[in-house]
């Protein structure tokens, strides 16, 4: 029995557990709900073993349990494959606006409702009806690539005890490739796979002047304005290219290639269309780049936040006695956080005027980028599985957020592969969630080609 | 019996009046005692009918009343004074900082401790004094000018009714210079005049962008953003010589003469004081201008508060849908705050990148500059007035702020004379206020002197 033919015949059995699954409300950012998340590692746990796993284990951390399991090769030699997911949800509300019950599973034509359906309980549970489909194919008893599954339990609440979870069964975790099945691709009929995030940091200026707010008619005009100095260094963080003014900002991005841009140029990308989803009038950035490029190649610093003085209602003729604003930086592949934290302190301090003082506070150590080798074998075999599934070329994209992905490939020492099919339009975060059933089993189909490829067996 | 004399012989009784008067705790800004800001209308009227005043009337206005007074001079063509005064008083707290209880009057050395000792019973009160010895001084029943009193009861909740009452009641309010007795010199040792105030107009801009807050992941680097903008614009609203750059900004105004610049000079102006008490560490302002000279001489444009987007805690990665600042622009001599309005206007919108929209919100049609012509005879001659009183010359200085007096002088179509005592050291508006009753006698001896100067009887 060929895989297709294998994954059509279990369909409905696939889609009976899934929704098995989604009817747990496993919300990491609810206490309420933190039985719930629980329940949902060890209904997990129990299908994985029921899938064949022969090592199935609940991790506890500090906070929510992840699961692991662990499916050894036949041949030794074979490669090791680790895949990452999460088995908790977003919350819920406003609960009112769901037209089914979220945690009611609901198939309405292609479509499965239901909060985690598509972010991301269905996109776990299509690997284990995709290495079935591997093993029935081929008629082993054993995966063709040994294939770890490390499903966390707070990816939605922040992943606040991964990286450790990670560091301290690191010796577990070894792979050869992670493949993430997290994310989504460009549309139904555009398969795609991301290979990139961007990373980020972000701070908190502050400006202090006088000691207290000032009256504007005795000292307005002959001492420093906070609030001017941080509209003047605010404004000084890019040229007149939209390209970031920080000293030092570009020195270390790794540009991407022109292959990559050339295959972005292929998206059928509607720029309006764009623009109706981001609820602006106009697209705006780095001089020489697309919008997708701006998006996804190209570091960028965002103005978050900004306040002084006084903001209530009528006037108060002051100099305030304080600027504040919070900055973020999206990064990009070949950048350091904390190198880039360092610039933008020295740019700070080099245009704080005479009677101000700065203060500036990050949020915390940040997060580097991550983006795939384009010619790497997994990627390669990655994309040749996917092409195999839908039978159509196989686009790149990338994410212009950025996600705890980097920290796996950074722990884990392993190239991220991204095998995922989600779609923009499944609602995640959002009222109404859902899946396209037939992505579903496209994606069980192409980790099956994907184990083939990977393990030199196709 | 000179003036001098008389008012040396008048002392206790003066201060024995004012004692009284300072007892009723007419806090305009306080409803509980708007009783007693009729109290103290009351109080002056009959007070003002005692010191021999022919004409007292109290006005109503619809909120609280000012007091109206005129004696006429014996020669019908005399000039005619008219003194503008207020009686109402700031509110006391924090009443637990004041050392005595706010309104029991009381001396302590050459100080007089009280709630509207300085601002503005004290000065308003020794007109009475000074129009008394002016008369015991000439023998005469009558005063060598026409002298008018208006004193509000409405100044320190923002003299709300007195434009519209001046202009109901113009005819009666016909005068040839107008005094006022509200503010304050350069120090004890030092007397001066108050030769112009600052006009004031203030707006709110508001800059508005994408419908929503954006995730700066998804968007970010790729639409105008709000802030950025707002940073943009308030950056460019000075130049590098801190010069407004508001195209035709500077067009109208009146420059300061020479001399009024040399006389400037001349005050004994302790810029590391001035410092300490604007709690700043360092002096800015226009290019070429010393810090009296930007505070008193030059117009401004001063942020008074600016926000937008995330300004809780921790960080929020969005594009923010809008962008608010406040601004006010301190205006001088030939300026219309109309005109700025329009100019500001101009000015942002031909800012407003692609994507982006503008609302400028003005408060109110703002407020004119006032400033007194050096070489008129009035001025002149109450120069004379306070020289002869002090036995030393008189110095010129300006309000930085702004207040309802360039509106005297627009409705009345008269002169500005600005006689007055007060010290910066006074504690007007804070806990301790207190007045120096020396000064009040030389403000009463000056008055004096100025009716003969303006009578020609001297």
């Amino acid at each position: 029995m060929d895989v297709r033919t294998y994954i059509e015949a279990h369909r409905e059995e696939f889609l009976s557990s899934l929704k098995e699954w989604l009817a747990i409300p496993s919300i990491s950012a609810d206490p309420g709900h933190h039985d719930d998340v629980r329940r949902s590692a060890r209904w997990l746990a129990d299908h994985l073993t029921a899938t064949g796993f022969p090592t199935v284990e609940v991790w506890e951390t500090p906070g929510l349990p992840a699961v692991f399991a662990e499916w050894p090769a036949a041949d030794p030699g074979a490669p090791t494959v680790l895949v990452y997911g999460h088995h908790d949800v977003q919350p819920v509300d406003p609960v009112e606006e769901w037209d089914t019950p979220p945690f009611t599973p609901t198939e309405r034509g292609t479509s499965l409702h239901g909060r985690g359906a598509s972010d991301d309980k269905g996109q776990v549970l299509f690997h284990t009806l995709g290495l079935r489909a591997a093993l029935a194919a081929s008629g082993a008893d054993a995966p063709p690539v040994t294939v770890k599954l490390l499903v966390e339990g707070e990816e939605e609440s922040g992943s606040v005890h991964f990286a450790e979870l990670m560091k301290a069964r690191r010796d577990r975790l070894d792979c050869d490739v992670a493949v993430i099945s997290d994310t989504t691709m460009w549309a139904a009929d555009t398969p795609s796979m991301c290979v990139g995030m961007r990373g980020l940091t972000d701070v908190e200026i502050s400006l202090y002047g006088p000691a207290r707010d000032l009256h504007s008619g005795s000292f307005g005009g002959a001492v420093p304005n906070p609030l001017k100095a941080m509209a003047d260094l605010l404004s000084a963080l890019h040229d007149r290219d939209d390209r970031i003014a920080v000293p030092g900002f570009y020195d270390d991005v790794v540009e991407a290639s022109a292959e990559e841009r050339e295959l972005i140029a292929r998206l059928p990308f509607d720029e309006a269309e764009w623009l109706a989803t981001a609820a602006s009038t106009a697209a705006r950035g780095e001089r020489g780049y697309s919008t997708l490029e701006r998006i996804w190649l190209r570091p960028t610093a965002e103005i978050n936040g900004m306040w002084g003085g006084h903001t209530g209602a009528g006037g108060k003729t002051i100099v305030p006695r304080s600027a504040h604003a919070k900055v973020s930086f999206r990064l990009v592949p070949g950048q350091e956080p904390l190198k880039i934290q360092d610039r933008v302190r020295a740019f700070v301090e080099a245009r704080v005027p005479d009677g101000l003082r700065a203060e500036l506070e990050f949020g915390g150590p940040g997060v580097r980028a991550c983006a795939s080798d384009l010619s790497s074998p997994a990627l390669k075999a990655a994309r040749r599985a996917m092409e195999r599934a839908f039978g159509t070329p196989v686009l790149f994209t990338r994410e212009g957020g950025s996600g705890p992905e980097a920290d796996i490939a950074d722990v884990l020492g392993a190239p991220l592969v991204f095998v995922a099919v989600g779609l923009d339009g499944d609602n995640i975060h959002a009222p109404n969630e859902k899946v396209e059933t037939p992505l579903l089993l496209k994606g069980a189909e192409s980790v099956a080609y994907l184990w083939e490829e990977l393990g030199g067996t196709a």
